[in-house]
């Protein structure tokens, strides 16, 4: 039964707490999947540190803030894997190997990479560990098998390179031993940031975390970018571009009435105030049990840390099994 | 009395038998060095298949040929920890956390990497393997604390490299788990090969390697370029650029002889076929022992491979204790 089950391989950099904008773009997804798939979820902490190196505690305070984030929203331990990156040395071993496989041209070339390094703005002070962090995607995909991988549009080159190296590795060295990856994208559109802006961030401020309380989502949301030209409540508003509008086609569950209310909004006559007040009401009544388990989870942290072990643990002799096919078909095999 | 050893790191890449050329440019330090120091010496097998990745079958048998070469020329066991490298996977996490702190930029700057790119060819398919080589080798230096590296004029870079993480590490996280090596600088030529080239090279075939037999010993010096001008024996001959000269320089222990035959030659009535004996003779005398013991190990394979094993597993647990301060320092020690 289990090993018919398709393997998915996805996770987070542990770099702050999950908000809204992960829940939308891949929580949701994952909750869904749990059942289905067996589903390794990595929280890349090594990763994490190849852009910030210089914060390591940021890092690690983020591990079990993204780990009480993944069972308060309703991961289960016993359908998924949870892993910390770092305690699978395996990792680093095949990211090793594959290098060999890439050429550095190649790893100038890929579009996600570029457009990072140019958002970070890293200048030619790239950090060599972030400029390959492709190849150690392809080892986490790789070692644990993974047959799906869910990922936005612009992570597709990801794939491409995962892929890429398997074949690569499997006709020099004559091997089934990796498999490729399908990308498995999500049609969803990425929740803007409470100010408008294209995407949540912690460093933009613009974020609501899935573990805000009732009064912090209320005066987020009370701060909401909406449609600046829509002064009173009588003048038409725009719902293009207005992040409220956008939060009600991901939480509202009646579609209906948003689109009544879209409509409403476009003609005039309606408030913010009153479309905000609706957008609270979702969020707080979706979130506040989301909270209230995570705080339950908090209490015991020590058990929260145990279940990364036991999946960890779990996780890591998959790995080792692919590490050592890898590194017989190298020929690498001594004893 | 052990603790207070300095540490050196050194070793060799197993991609082919060791030859006169290693003998000279580093074999006979070690074993000069071996009563003094804690040495450890590492058969670089992962490093081996950067540039060599399409070919392991090469690496894998050489690993126990240069094992031999090892023991042949009396470098012991009981006073030198061999190590196989792909079997510390610690090396590949060391690797994976440095890799952070150096940029794209200053890997490409790296002379030595520069050169050897030329001369290899690599042109824009440069692996990325072989372009971060200089990382690993730092994850090598640094992982079993060496305070000392024997290296040849050209290899300064690595160094300089080496403590350019060490630095940069122990500043980012506060810690002073590295420590900084020094280079051993060898005042030694190297050795040309037999046809005069600046080295010994297997792919030159101008090498005489360390297990050759005496036979193959005098078919080699025999056909060893000397001066080509120097056509009858009463011509005056040159003996710069005439390898058969350095070669008496380097193993002839007779070096008032040896000036005597130099000034002979250049006067000329010294014959190439008189010189080219003697050093016959004295490669013979010198190598025959060497080549027999060779041939004693070789019956025991096993026992070699053992002897590798139990050195890495030696090896191993400094390694792993410089790891594990390392991810203390950067706060990935979670259990």
């Amino acid at each position: 039964m289990e090993q018919s089950k398709k393997v998915i391989l996805t996770g987070d950099r542990p770099t702050g707490k999950l908000h809204l904008g992960h829940y939308v773009g891949s929580l949701q997804n994952r909750i869904k999947l749990q059942e289905e798939y067996k589903q390794f979820i990595l929280i890349a902490d090594v990763q994490a540190l190849t852009d910030n190196f210089e914060n390591p505690e940021k890092v690690r305070n983020n591990v079990i803030e993204v780990a009480l984030d993944y069972l308060a929203v309703g991961l289960k331990p016993d359908l998924n894997t949870f892993i910390i990156q770092s305690m699978v040395p395996e990792l680093s071993e095949l990211t090793i190997y594959y290098l060999n496989l890439v050429t550095l041209a190649r790893l100038q070339r890929n579009p996600t990479v570029k457009d990072e390094m140019q958002q970070k703005g890293f200048g030619t002070n790239l950090p060599a560990g972030f400029l390959i962090y492709p190849v150690s995607q392809a080892a986490d995909i790789t070692a644990f098998k993974a047959d799906l991988v869910p990922v936005g549009g612009d992570q597709l080159p990801m794939i491409e390179q995962t892929n890429e190296i398997v074949r690569r590795f499997n006709y020099i060295y004559k091997t089934n031993a990796l498999i490729e990856c399908e990308a498995l994208v999500s049609d969803i559109e990425r929740l803007p940031g409470t100010d408008g802006q294209a995407k949540m961030s912690k460093s933009l401020d613009n974020s609501i975390y899935i573990s805000d309380t009732a009064d912090e989502i209320a005066r987020k949301v009370k701060g909401m970018y909406t449609d600046p030209s829509h002064i009173r409540v009588e003048d038409p508003g725009k719902v293009e571009g207005n992040p409220v509008f956008t939060y009600l086609d991901a939480f509202d569950d009646d579609q209906e009435k948003v689109k009544e209310l879209k409509e409403h909004y476009q003609r005039g006559g309606l408030g913010d105030v009153a479309v905000k007040q609706r957008l609270t009401d979702i969020l707080v009544s979706t979130f506040e049990p989301v909270r209230q388990k995570r705080v339950e989870f908090e209490q015991d942290k020590d058990a929260v840390m145990k279940m990364l072990f036991d999946g960890t643990k779990k996780a890591r002799e998959v790995a080792a099994k692919t590490l050592a096919d890898v590194k017989k078909a190298m020929l690498l095999e001594y004893a």
